[in-house]
């Protein structure tokens, strides 16, 4: 099956360990608009704790109406990671987001009642998928 | 006092909501044998940055050989979710964390080398998976 031959390099296929991340390190990864435009950075991932799965980008997007900074979950397949910019990609405009479920930094919404997910995952269900 | 039925309950299939941690609360998770016995505490998950899978927990695993604090990487399909004990369980003797790839505390190995995520891989390829 596999040829782990210590003088080739070992493929592992599509998940390459490079792309490996700390968890404590997500914080102040940049997402940006397909047209290159710095939209907010990473505050944390929400991850399903039994499957392993991220389901959830939390994004600080700043200056908005001019308040503080406000946190937007964004739905993980509304995400592409473009290892260029080393950073995440989101096809959604300034205006998309400020319609979107958000909530004040250094608070969080009841991530532990299933109905808060659900009202994000309809926001951008009609949303374009990267 | 809750009454999750008001319209019927909404069922999102095997991802509830309810399963959600952010990532800069893993710390401290605890980590179980199967038997029971507390091994040590999660310190952080290595995600996969492309695909939003955690690849690996990385568990402090305290008081071997009277040294300080080791970290230990355990591959995510070694681990099972157990929500009764709130942590996660593992099919491993302290025996074989001893003899397991292991850092020490506040350093970290090449995680952007592929080399030493295929040398845990390796050492947990013959251990039962839970």
């Amino acid at each position: 099956m596999t040829n782990n031959t210590t003088n080739g390099s070992i493929t592992t296929g599509m998940t390459d360990k490079h792309d490996l991340i700390s968890s404590d390190k997500v914080e102040g990864t940049s997402v940006y608009s397909p047209s290159g435009e710095k939209l907010g950075t990473v505050k944390y991932f929400m991850v399903d704790k039994i499957s392993g799965d991220v389901a959830y980008v939390v994004m600080s997007f700043g200056g908005f109406l001019g308040m503080g900074n406000s946190y937007h979950p964004l739905p993980w397949k509304n995400l592409h990671y473009d290892k260029d910019r080393g950073g995440y990609i989101v096809a959604l405009t300034r205006e998309q987001l400020e319609a979107a479920p958000a909530y004040a930094e250094d608070t969080s919404p009841d991530w532990t009642n299933s109905q808060y997910g659900s009202q994000v995952d309809t926001y951008y269900g009609d949303l374009p998928k990267m």
